[in-house]
């Protein structure tokens, strides 16, 4: 843990500092006609799920370089989100991953109150083998040819559901990696039709207060076509299985030069937008840090957030979804918090009356100046401020640096041994 | 027109050599136990139509390079698909575009009975300002902020339907090139609102025998966001107008990467697929020759087309569309048109009862084998058979260039000066 | 021309605000122990070239719309040209384009005069065919098959560089369409080498004090090959000519996903990087104004030239790339100055050394925050003031539409017809 | 081993069959003048390499499904090697990688002499921790900021050429995954010359008749940016090493859209074209079967070889580079092997003399037809007869199958537990 004291003498440095850019940023807001303590209270109210197994160092197919002190169960991944919690104050919930993060529920709901966390929607896993698996998904999982490994996938989807009740969550996120490397390798719409079969099958056993989320991806780890490739399937699935299906976007899981936003804008028309992943990517799923790339992006996706929250009071599951190869994952997941609750603060103080006026009079020009004008704003003083008056950090990674959690924890969790990648 | 002599004369040259190749053929067919009189029966069924602009030489926003003897009005237009007609005997129909096609629907129909043409579906143009026209295009049409605008492209698809209704034709398709430069220049989901509402204008006055179909685009001329951008978008338009709106697919309009049978095949599983637009293309809306980028894609495609067909009796309507630069325009159509009855009847001769067999066994080598061996099979002198046999051309290129037909148009239409594109 | 009275009444109601936003921002740099003032002295260093033809509304391969008051000649753009100028300060040159804007040398140096104005790198075209052509350009130009079609190209070239001498230009901009539609089309190789044969030709009548440039881009107009398709193609013709050669960058002409700063490096590296056109896209060659739709990419390149600028006192040609197809363009090109401005500003920003310092040790994190940092800092206040303080508008948009320019050129510039795109 | 009794029996079977499609295939090649036995003579001095590696059954970043049978080390692997070629006659060499391959090198030549194999390029690991490493490639190998670990990957690539020596290989094949995963976490530009600098460390190592080939990669698994990212740096590293350094092509490699042949072409007129990697791919480095996803491409290469080897003698390594996750490896390495083949043949069969006339004439129609003809050639008559000729198999498949190979090693070789990919 971090010890309160550390936290304030890191903030006593920065707090001087602060004010006056509080101050700066306020008067200007204030110029504006915005009221910068409003949007402190805004910054307060937001949160994104920390998942569980970021907090380990990823790999990528060719290799993973372990970092020190890497947790070794999900015991050590709820201490490791409870430092981001504490220091960031915008991560309040955990998303857990079955079978990875499997424990007793009572010592889980312990551990994560100990850092005032709660559970957020679970993941199920059928893109991979377990140990003791009766039927293998190497060639598919929900979707499959055969039924009994249908049944398999079905019945763990269910289980996920069961522990989660357990927890308090109240969804259910559906990934798969269902596909094929070859064209012929599969019957694209019979494999569809017997995905839709068994998503259906969980359904029955969704409890009613529960969400469940399609989540699409282009492609990896089917090379050729994959069973829910993109949010028209996703789609279909939500349409096809009732009110409680939802589809769910990952800012990573999309064709070159797609339009995000807009994929998110016509998901809220449908009526169907359930989550958002977030993290960034430059190439294909790199499961990069969040903001680090491509930032405006991450603000145009906010911007139809905001707008669809102010008009239409849409809920979201937000989750962060990243891999984090050479850098702390703390760390990482800490700057992604950050950045996402700042893309969100910025698509607040969008001047939306007068962005409405320029669309509707054609005025391109100061349509798009309006949303760089907000997206230019210098928020960094009111997600500080936000996280000062809750307890947490003024500057998240000096502090986590100056506290030695890292070294700490290496000496007590053993070093994990490089392993390789999925390239033999 | 192209003189049957001519073709006799040619044909004859080849008759021997295609006897032979016919001939060897039909025996490698025959130990796989396929009848190469049926494929050749089959081929005759085939038919893609012509899109009547597809005549004139196309250009580039940089330039436009007119050809020799381009035709000066719809009635030359309809003599060039003759001739395609005539040697291919694979396009027996024509697509519209208003306003640039409008004439006397008699002189029309007369026209196109000399070549025993009929009309396809029609295409409507609100991409362009025509030059009496009231409300300028510029900022949208059907989804235009402003009210008289879209009446007007509503008012205007109307008129394409009555037009295509004295011709025969039965259905409407619609493609706009409404969207935004720039973030923030319009708001996604009230554009699409808008949209829809101007699509269900347009719907209630299609004929009960008519359908409708929506055709995406991922971007151009738009270059931020457009309205109908992806299947997704489509289906969702063609889910809120009714059971006569279906989706068409054009093989340029996606984002890289996109596997686009698989598209085909969800259209399907939704009940929604209309039509398909054949070209080809290596890095946008190339609007290349089909099959000459990338042959076995359009093989795939065609696969789940004769697989939907022989198991759901899906009923698609085909055209070319295409922009030709480089090339006589009548050669290009007749190499697309040939090339597409390439590979539906290379996709006809897949084993689809082995390819069920590998694909329930997961074995995805020979599945993907099984495809490859159809797509190998060189069909031409099945192709060239089921031209003689309807009266068309064995080599419908070389028959055309000794016919002298284009030197003969060039001779009596005049030379169309070289316009600039869009650049200034 | 805008009066200045109407720039000192639009910079009056400004000048409060902008000290207020300055002193903030001073107080804020000086912490970290930046001076504002030499960062304003900075931007007024910085100068991009304004193309002539931007002035003008650009067009799609759909449609072209007009604007009002469009130019109707080198002089009417030149006067455009000093509107932008005189309200940014940022655009003290421009860029002529040949044979668009022939005119008699003289007169063309009176009116670059009148606003200060001085003539950048020439362009040459040999994409379209002008009217009194011997030889058309359809199937290429320096790389044409035929050899009076390549020496017509060269001697075009050689005109541009002469008519440059007497404009005080001292440099050449190549950029050629030359390409295919098809595989097959050209032997790509045999293509190549008529290309270097034909620019060795231009670059023997290059003078010694002067540069020529060399600049790729992917596709379009030609859509399977191009002759110089990416970076390496230019790099080994900027090779082959020798020490006056150098390579152009445009922000456009990539394949999707490529890291465009990293070729600005790579060519930084080999001592071949001679000239930048700006611009945005998110497709294709989309050409939307710089800094509208990723920013940060247009940050990271001047993150790099900067770099090199201070290591190695790299001079480089810069010049706004872009059509404007829904805004006034004038308006277009002065947010395109600014945001380019900007981001070099921002670039100046980076803590090098302590950058230096993270990449040493390999703290990812911390030195990806310092780019982010630098790149979040508003610098709006540093821009308006470099502008005051040299006769500009603190407010360009608004001053300009408060000036009525706009309105008063097209009242004595006459309506452009809509000319359609290259689409028949 | 294959006995050869198994494919004697398995050819008998087919032989009548293939002498009428040989025959059958034979006369219409006649008809063109093209002589059908010098075409069998050519394919057999075809030959593909067989990375030792592509034995195994590899993984994704999500997850590897072990088959069975798999090689437990080198002298397994080239056993499997072994199968290869003798029932495709068309993989006469083995590319090693080291470490993983490492054994006494009298043993390696022993085991390779049983089945008439040699070793073609070595390749060294710098992308992966061993582990008894004393630096780790976490951040870097080559181009590593700390010389100690520069100093380590520069004596391992030394030592893979001693290892080469020993084994009569004749080149060396660098390709390294260092880069960044966010801006600014590196200096790319330092990074560059870091990287050259251990190259041309490694370069003074080389044996006089000894080549290195520089491969590029444009992303994975650094996924900002990647030190040698494309053909241009690729390049610039080849032509500062020297005449003994070429370039290596992977099909894979590539930004989406990019025209690969083109890329072949201008190394070719570089004279730094040394090598070619094989595999297929949809969306990044998918590492499919050979002519699975895109044979069109696979010929369109080939045709750029063929060309260069005719007229200019190109001398080039060919390695097939695949991961196969779906499939039994042998079987997939016996399939792209013919495909590699098949291409090789069809590009063959391109009338060249014609081609030109074409193309000097601009007839982008015939052209482009001359090489669809050639590709429509259903040359499988020519490899199977080249195959029996040469003691393989007319169908290596059906051959490998009906010999039962497969379930032999998989009783001796022991069962491989189903390792993770990278991801926790």
């Amino acid at each position: 843990m971090i010890e309160s004291s550390v936290i304030e003498a890191q903030n006593a440095k920065r707090a001087a500092d602060l004010d006056a850019d509080f101050d700066a940023l306020g008067a200007k807001l204030a110029r504006r006609g915005v009221d910068i303590n409003a949007l402190v209270e805004r910054a307060k109210t937001f949160g994104v799920a920390v998942p569980s197994w970021g907090t380990g160092t990823g790999g990528t197919r060719f290799a993973r370089f372990p970092g020190a002190g890497e947790p070794r169960d999900i015991f050590d991944k709820l201490d490791d989100c409870g430092v981001i919690q504490t220091l960031t104050q915008a991560t309040p919930t955990v998303s857990l991953h079955i079978p990875w993060d499997k424990a007793d529920p009572s010592d889980l709901l312990a551990k994560a109150a100990q850092y005032g966390l709660s559970f957020d929607a679970m993941n199920s896993n059928t893109f991979q083998d377990q140990p003791d698996q009766a039927q293998s998904y190497k060639f598919g999982s929900l979707s499959h040819t055969d039924a009994a490994t249908r049944a398999q996938a079905v019945e763990h989807n269910l289980e996920c559901i069961e522990i989660g009740q357990s927890l308090g969550s109240k969804a259910l996120t559906v990934w798969i990696g269902d596909g094929a490397n070859f064209p012929g390798q599969t019957h694209m719409g019979r494999q569809f039709e017997r995905y839709l079969a068994s998503m259906k099958e969980i359904y029955k056993g969704l409890p009613d207060d529960w969400r469940i989320f399609s989540e699409h991806k282009i492609y990896e780890p089917a090379f050729y076509s994959t069973v829910v490739q993109d949010w028209g399937s996703s789609l279909l699935t939500a349409q096809e299985l009732g009110d409680k299906a939802m589809c769910l976007v990952d800012l990573g899981h999309h064709a070159p030069n797609v339009n995000i936003e807009m994929i998110v804008s016509r998901l809220i028309h449908a009526g169907k937008l359930g989550g958002f992943h977030f993290n960034d990517s430059k190439y294909g799923d790199d499961d990069l840090d969040s903001g680090t790339i491509e930032p405006y992006r991450l603000f145009l996706v906010w911007n139809e957030l905001v707008d669809a929250q102010a008009t239409s009071g849409l809920d979201l599951a937000h989750m962060i979804d990243q891999s984090h190869n050479v850098t702390d994952p703390i760390e990482s997941l800490m700057i992604s918090a950050i950045e996402i609750q700042r893309a969100f603060v910025q698509a607040s103080l969008v001047d939306r009356d007068a962005l409405k006026g320029y669309q509707d009079d054609n005025d391109a020009l100061m349509a798009s100046a309006t949303l760089r004008g907000a997206f230019r704003t210098d928020v960094e003083p009111i997600l500080a401020r936000a996280r000062l008056e809750t307890g947490g950090a003024i500057d998240p990674i000096m502090t986590y640096r100056a506290s030695g959690y890292r070294a700490q924890v290496a000496s007590v969790r053993p070093k994990v041994s490089g392993a390789g990648g999925g390239i033999v």
